[in-house]
């Protein structure tokens, strides 16, 4: 493994071959399917530590480090690796290719096993769920009860959310970036062009352009270019546009007067619309994008229903120079996730970038997902099953309690169960001095607590303050749910977590 | 005629034929040419009424009013004919048809004279100067020595900026709406994607395609159907998206799971696509979109160094919503404007409708634009060749003075020029009552003055304030240069203006 700093180093694709039926949202059914995926760092002990990335419309498995060979880092190389964001020294990181896509996972240029010819148009239409549902059985496979979290970009942040709602038990939390609750008529439109550029390029053929076996033959080059040119402006910024071209000539000195290439603009243009013809399938893209238009997580025209189900932590993240996937529709998200009463984190990365600033914003990225990722909140971390003891106990039977148990706090709890104080070591001897013979004369009464979603520098600092170095935690009618202590925290904070 | 309240009626287009070469700004000549023209309104006595409307990329010389048997009216009705802001009852209105267009005027699909066929691609590439140039020999054919104002949106925005830099001398005002000084990097973008579209689609043929000598059969419609699908879209903003069609669906319950058009949106992109095939000249496209991205006003990188002949007085208009041709790029206009001391008006219309604002606002475009036609300055209206008397004459000579020119105020001169006074008849009555013999006994030597570039408004109000009925108007040396008066002002307002 060819050890670069900060990179996963190399890296294979790998393969799960699911051979169950998957049903689709349209009713159809995939006999059997298969996802190429990619692994970075290590899966622990308890299976807690996996994220999931999901990748945007063009994008693969192939995330972060290098395939052999090649000198390309994988696409979202920025934020995987030791030390970054996602990182591969704390995470298991997962990243699939999506169903309908073409790198690798079951899509229209796969062969379809009823026929043995490539699926071409005859692929059934997939939506962002059915990408999710896919996921999910990849997850199954790798006996991942529950991630940690899911994260994405544009489509990828579609996917993200689409999880929470889909599996809303399934992730601590949620990164959603650069994304929408659900497709503008503005996004159909651009995606509606690039598909009718596709269908109507005569080499299209009703899908049918498999003949030698690959994509990058001919195929509606033409078209795929064409959509891909149209995809590729509303990614940039008018403003980075500007810092980028200008009105520069493209090997001109002056303009041509004619039908020639006249602006540096316009080369780049070609040049992206020309290689991405090289590298993606023309019926993955009419595939993928018809899942992005149909995306819309509302419920009765509400994205407060819609997200209603969600359970995770959510970070919204939002690019200020994106016109494709304004911040406004990031906005969107957090006010459903706040009517509902979600914990949510949102930032707008400062960028001139436009929709491709969540690639290009490599350290703003870095920071905002490494702050929220290790935001360990109590509930992570809390013993549960704690020892307690009744009030009016006597002082005696606490004290053989707490040795027995080998603890050094016992919450004290009434008859029906609610925290009532607590009792330390430290109260045993002060009965021992005084001669106190019952638990009510010398147990704290005016307990301070948390909740299991409180973050742990604050619980950490509330003990400080009180000078304790346990803190029972309550749910919301005060009945004991789990027990935090110093020890636990400092712990943690040595070796990182989670 | 038939007589809609506020309509011109009917009109007919024009024909100008211009039998003399024409040297394009490629070095190219039109050894004649044909402009399609219409006029509204009746051009005045002294011929100083006009002004000229320009088209925007996909317009024609039909701006008002109805064709004979048709009942759509001119593309910008709303703000042309009787009472309007281009008010037909006061100004002489003129529309052409750009060269590069397929209206009427010389363009791809016209006869080429030396060929006995349509141009095709072997149209010479034309720039918005060269269309300007073409509509000079128009407004000399109509023997215009001078437009009252050259107005337009879009690229008719375009042409009017060039208008003043090409000819400064030969229009008062200039109306710039929802344009830039020079074309952009995601402009040129947006452009290049439609002219691919085109030239991708195999129909094109390399330009020819008039084989039944109407552009409306065959020709590369699928190619200019996109292109006009992506002009469409970045002429609407996501907001007038949102409003206009949401998420509806288009005669479905719901969403199909195949692609056939799903959304309301998509429907509406086609139709726009397709209906524009029918009437608009796929090879027009290719050159008039290359004519908006050669478009660059600039000159050393300066828009100020570029706009610093122009001497028109300027209204410039953006659109809020308007993300084509953002209102930052009309603001540049204004600081270039501001920058060479320019008398400048902007407004930036609130608008959720995109750059479409521009033809839809007519509302806040008709009040603007009155506005700021009607603003006469005391320069326009000022009588010129005053009589004037030296100081030191007698009060017997400056009577006879008066009497014999017929006036009733004459601003003293010093020996060199200045002005130092001024009297009226009533100051000689003063001088009979109190047996005065100098004329510096009697004048007013505290005079109130005006400039030529003072909007009459505020002339007149100086008036009212100090009880007088006439001004001086003066230049920066204080010297003398015309005299305006409430009778003229007043007869002014009576019969409108100019």
């Amino acid at each position: 493994m060819s050890m670069i700093k900060g990179s996963v180093g190399t890296v294979v694709t790998q393969y799960y071959h699911h051979t169950a039926p998957l049903v689709l949202e349209s009713g159809d059914t995939f006999p059997s399917l298969t996802l190429a995926y990619e692994t970075y760092g290590k899966l622990n002990r308890d299976r807690n530590n996996a994220i999931l990335v999901c990748h945007a419309l063009s994008g693969d498995a192939h995330i972060a480090g290098f395939h052999e060979g090649e000198d390309k880092p994988g696409w979202w190389d920025a934020v995987v690796g030791p030390g970054k964001a996602f990182d591969t020294d704390r995470y298991f990181i997962i990243c699939s290719n999506v169903i309908g896509g073409c790198k690798g996972s079951t899509g229209p240029s796969s062969i379809n096993p009823q026929t043995g010819k490539p699926y071409g148009a005859k692929f059934p239409v997939i939506t962002i769920s059915d990408m999710v549902n896919a996921q999910k059985l990849l997850i199954d496979h790798l006996k991942i009860l529950q991630l940690y979290a899911v994260a994405g970009g544009s489509m990828g942040g579609m996917q993200a959310l689409q999880w929470t709602v889909s599996y809303p038990d399934m992730m601590k939390k949620a990164i959603v970036i650069a994304a929408t609750g659900y497709s503008t008529p503005q996004q159909i439109a651009f995606n509606e062009v690039g598909r009718k550029a596709i269908i109507s390029d005569p080499e299209w053929n009703g899908g049918n352009y498999y003949d030698t076996g690959s994509y990058d033959a001919p195929g509606p080059v033409k078209g795929l270019a064409l959509a891909r040119m149209v995809g590729h402006i509303t990614y940039l910024s008018d403003e980075s546009m500007h810092a980028k071209f200008g009105r520069s000539l493209q090997s001109k000195d002056r303009i041509g007067f004619d039908f020639s290439t006249d602006f540096a603009v316009e080369s780049y243009l070609h040049h992206q619309g020309d290689t991405f013809t090289q590298r993606f399938d023309a019926n993955s893209y009419l595939y993928i994008t018809k899942a992005i238009d149909y995306f819309d997580l509302t419920k009765d025209g509400s994205l407060v229903k819609g997200l209603a189900e969600a359970k995770a932590g959510f970070l919204v993240i939002s690019v200020s120079s994106d016109w494709l996937y304004p911040p406004y529709q990031s906005q969107e998200i957090v006010s459903a996730l706040t009517a509902n009463e979600r914990e949510v984190r949102y930032s707008e990365i400062r960028s001139n970038y436009g929709h491709d600033g969540f690639l290009l914003e490599s350290g703003q990225v870095n920071y905002l997902i490494s702050q929220f990722l290790s935001r360990t909140i109590v509930g992570d971390v809390m013993f549960r099953n704690v020892p307690t003891i009744e009030e009016g106990a006597t002082t005696a039977v606490t004290a053989r309690r707490m040795i027995n148990l080998e603890v050094n706090h016992l919450p004290v709890l009434s008859g029906d169960g609610h925290l009532v104080g607590i009792v330390t070591s430290w109260d045993i001897a002060k009965a021992v001095a005084k001669n106190f013979l019952w638990l009510d004369e010398i147990m704290s009464k005016d307990v301070h607590t948390t909740t299991p979603d409180e973050p742990i520098e604050s619980a950490a600092k509330k003990m400080e303050e009180h000078s304790i170095s346990a803190l029972p935690v309550v749910d919301a009618d005060q009945h004991l749910i789990g027990l935090i202590t110093s020890d636990a925290i400092s712990t943690l904070v040595g070796r990182g977590n989670p």
